[in-house]
């Protein structure tokens, strides 16, 4: 903030309260003030409504609040919000609409577009946080495990099944709830990076993908595996070759320091060197948190740089339209010696 | 969108394009002309990334589709978007930062705040809408009764194992997944109007609250019921029954035409004469739909009027803090001869 010469900044995004308060309500506003230091929040003061009053006693018991279901517009229009100083709004994330109204209040707020301050605090992961991916991705590899154990991937199942149980697994072995709605992709399914299951039956010689994760804590795991149906045909053994190939360049890229684009480019040049960069449609990975996707992308148009600490995916994929595709992603933190592995499972060819 | 003199609307709202195309991929952006009729949409065209190449042209094989990751910047920098005529946008989910990158592409552009427009379509809901609200329902209805019914509502068990055990039941009964984070509350905890499910003991005499809901196709069920586990004190059966009068009261209201302010005041009014209104915190109710909370609003503050059509809950509570509370939520279809209830599950007060 003081980089940046703000007296205070505005936080709106919920995610980012949360982070910064550890409040978990649906209606809030925060104003952080530069002159507060911690332990000292003596001008830091959080806003959010009458269903909320327990809750924010309980989960903020150090911070000011006050009640007011207008939460922003409350604290801007109020003697909380400095006067004729810069104050930082969200602005990457503040509608047309919000800002709108805001500087209608008063003529003398200074309202000034600063973008992501508070993402890129949460891109680089304390302990507490690595520990709440780490069991997110656990509970993720145990129940994967179960269903594989199980005989759950099977010839005759239908996509739907399959994802609801593995779902139902997550829960069983530790998570809260899932991380987004699993992809489970059969035969020429799995050729859509992002399928939705369906009632679609799962046949001998599919290559059936996996995309899940589980939520642990507020924290997100992520994870893809493909696996194939019966004994592989030598097309599905060379692409799941080359896709892990790629991945683990990808992976081996990793290390603070190092722009995104560099390791988007690492994992992306094994698949162009084989002639299938045009079946690699979208960037290699993304950060994990508190979002699913959050800061830092890692794309051939990325700009930024790992930090460490970093949470972060690496997910290459090479989808053959109408007859069936690979992806294999993993969770990882970007550490000085080398990233540390969060999702455990095999990445051998699974044959099930 | 001829009332509001606009040539064309750009759609980036996620569930806004959902609604108008059936696309559910995650990045996408839609220009809807005015010169386009049913059937007709000439200049009518859908932009999203390269992973969604096939999902595109099996859900939205009669639209014209682009492929660019910068979906609504592409749309709106080439010669898909009119030039020198205005083109509204979506002003209360567009950033201050998106719109500032768009009005950086070219001054021809003159982009006008048309906040809202495909959200007042999606209040009213036709009948596959509505098929698909009332098998969410019914998956909500079904799974409550099996929890109940085996005995899963006990003392001993904790808030979390319930929650976990009611989301699992919903989606064997027929739920794609849940419509929101399931609210189990025990004892005191049933006074925190929007409780998450701790690892607390339900204990005998709790006041026990659920409010969850399924997700089916899309749209999204929520209830809430309150029960006793064990034998009820007379507290407790005077409260139960104040909010299930303040509940009916706020029923009766919904009709065609009336103000949502004027349906508030009719629940809220048994509560205010009873003499417990400020324990009642939040507002009546709120629209349902593609999302868990969307038009209209129903509180002291609303101004909107109800329409036929409306998906709608009913869910006034009374919280008395460190004590207990009771929370009574039904989903209806307002009707021109009386709402419509979708969720069947008694509202009797159940002693389990």
């Amino acid at each position: 903030m003081e980089a940046n010469d703000l007296e205070s900044l505005l936080v709106t995004d919920l995610l980012n309260i949360r982070y910064l308060t550890g409040f978990t309500g649906s209606n809030a506003a925060l104003i952080v003030s530069v002159h507060d230091s911690p332990g000292r929040e003596d001008n830091t003061v959080v806003c959010t409504d009458g269903r909320y009053v327990t809750q924010v006693a309980d989960q903020v018991p150090d911070l000011r609040a006050v009640i007011d279901r207008a939460s922003a517009s409350y604290l801007l229009g109020g003697e909380l919000a400095p006067r004729n100083a810069p104050i930082g709004f969200e602005s990457h994330v503040v509608t047309v609409d919000q800002h709108r109204a805001w500087t209608g209040l008063d003529s003398a707020l200074n309202l000034v577009r600063s973008p992501g301050l508070v993402e890129d605090l949460r891109m680089v992961k304390d302990e507490y946080e690595v520990g709440l991916l780490r069991d997110a991705c656990r509970a993720a590899d145990d129940a994967f495990a179960v269903l594989l154990g199980r005989g759950s991937v099977a010839a005759g199942r239908t996509e739907l099944e399959v994802a609801r149980e593995l779902e139902s697994l997550m829960v069983e072995h530790g998570a809260d709830g899932i991380s987004f709605e699993t992809i489970v992709a059969a035969g020429p399914n799995s050729a859509v990076p992002h399928h939705r299951p369906t009632p679609a039956v799962l046949a001998a010689g599919d290559f059936v993908k996996f995309d899940f994760g589980a939520l642990v804590g507020g924290y997100h795991s992520d994870m893809t595996r493909t696996v194939v149906l019966g004994a592989p045909q030598d097309w599905q053994k060379d692409l799941y070759a080359l896709v892990l190939q790629s991945q683990t360049a990808g992976r081996d890229a990793l290390a603070p320091g190092v722009s995104t684009a560099s390791v988007d480019a690492a994992s992306r040049s094994v698949i162009e060197d084989a002639g299938y960069g045009e079946f690699f449609l979208h960037g290699l990975g993304h950060g994990v948190g508190l979002e699913i996707h959050e800061a830092p992308g890692i794309a051939r148009t990325s700009t930024g740089t790992l930090l460490s600490g970093a949470a972060v995916t690496v997910e290459p994929g090479v989808y053959f339209s109408g007859r069936g595709g690979v992806r294999i992603e993993d969770t990882l933190i970007v550490r000085d010696g080398g990233p540390e592995l969060l999702t455990m499972t095999s990445k051998e060819l699974t044959l099930v």
